[in-house]
């Protein structure tokens, strides 16, 4: 199944939320740290616990490739606990120049068979076409992120009136020639969001920034469904996975995701009954 | 000792040429094949037969990553192949919000140990400030790529007719207050080199293109000997290790470096003794 399809049949369910794995040893539950693998327990946990409330997971990579190729074993068996039918994204922000992201998407794809990918745009192009010819996967590519930096080089105004990440999105739809692209956007950008949301067609949106940075999952959700787009995954990593730090942490994780889920279903127009 | 003064000495020295281990078993001679660990082994000959002539190794972390654990295996084993008195390069165009961040430079610096990392600066300071907390360490910060995609965001023309990479140029001379910036600019990309080398200061340049994509080693070294600037690095992937495809590779690449190395001090103004 095409990754966008298998999105979508999240969406169709009213689940919108994408689990962000970034999983520290410093902040897990202290009484894992004396089992042989307590980051992959961790995540193991994690994902049994909310798999039946998750749009997604999304791994950043960040967390696991400091711990080297040990971190590398442990982010292939997380991607393999994720369900199939649940959309799996290497949070990897990679994007190099065409000879070499052929192979950032060789790893990503087929070695550790995922989903999905988040890319960085800034080398243009020739470096997100080796992505794009994955035709089942899905590209989120980087358009505003959530983070204060985005101030600097993404919001930098055009001779044309124009923003910088305004054209990545124009250029990004004219790229969506096999229906796997989507984009990156802050939850915490609200106004650009609203300005712009007409201008991101048919593509999911993958939105960062919710809890931890400061972005409201309920307003996010209310503009969605004011200009009815429902293709979308609000990720959520610090605020599901750290909720509760005791042995009970996995089941707070899951009444964390359900309480969401329940919220953003509350304000959906119609009850969908799959 | 500092990476930007390690990369000073062998300017010194007339040492300019970064030698890309973009390592790819499709393209090592064939009878390397036989070996339990061949990419290892190919990597390990290169560096031994051109030490002598290197200013810096490069090492494309896509390459690696392809192969899984057993890659990050093979790219920190070579990083410990690489001589303590050369620049050791990871080019893992790494780049995310500030709490991620920290974490991508924590497995460069501290888990891998290189001396120098290269940087996509499209999410801004945040992003980049985990990496430039390395004091003795040299960023490398993407600002005009030897990519055709360089185009499509890079030279976006901005409302005060400054370019995109212009402005990212300005930012990193405020942000490197610590003398541990550097500058990515592509070879293939000789007028920008020229309009812009003044907006340099006193930052190293790693340049890459030159060969494969088409920049001239000459033409590149003959503009920063005459705006009166030796701090600069030109990459040189494929046209050293893939010089010869027969046992003796590791000779043909010591060979190429060297000429490459004489062509490029013979157009400097006065010979150096070291």
């Amino acid at each position: 199944m095409k990754a966008v399809q298998k999105l979508k049949l999240k969406n169709e369910q009213g689940k919108f939320i994408c689990v962000g794995l970034d999983t520290d040893l410093e902040k897990i539950p202290h009484h894992l740290h004396s089992l042989e693998n307590p980051i992959l327990e961790f995540n193991k946990k994690i994902i049994d616990a909310t798999s039946e409330y998750a749009a997604a997971y999304k791994i950043n990579f960040a967390f696991y490739e400091k711990l080297g190729s040990k971190g590398f074993d442990i982010l292939l068996q997380t991607k393999e606990f994720i369900p199939k039918d649940i959309l799996a994204i290497a949070d990897a922000k990679r994007g190099d120049i065409g000879n070499t992201s052929k192979h950032y998407a060789d790893s990503v794809f087929n070695y550790f068979r995922f989903d999905s990918i988040t890319i960085n745009p800034y080398m243009g192009e020739d470096s997100i076409n080796p992505f794009l010819e994955y035709e089942d996967k899905l590209i989120f590519i980087l358009a505003l992120t959530s983070n204060p930096g985005a101030e600097d080089f993404e919001k930098l105004q055009l001779k044309d009136g124009s923003y910088v990440f305004q054209r990545v999105i124009a250029k990004v739809n004219t790229w969506n020639k096999k229906n796997n692209c989507g984009l990156v956007f802050g939850a915490t950008k609200l106004q650009e969001l609203k300005e712009n949301i007409n201008s991101f067609g048919e593509m999911p949106v993958l939105l960062p920034g919710v809890g931890a940075q400061g972005g409201s999952l309920e307003d996010v959700m209310d503009l969605f469904i004011k200009y009815n787009k429902h293709n979308l995954l609000i990720n959520i990593s610090r605020g599901i996975i750290y909720k509760d730090n005791s042995p009970d942490f996995a089941a707070a994780a899951k009444y964390e995701i359900q309480t969401m889920n329940d919220k953003v279903n509350k304000l959906l127009p119609i009850k969908k009954s799959g």
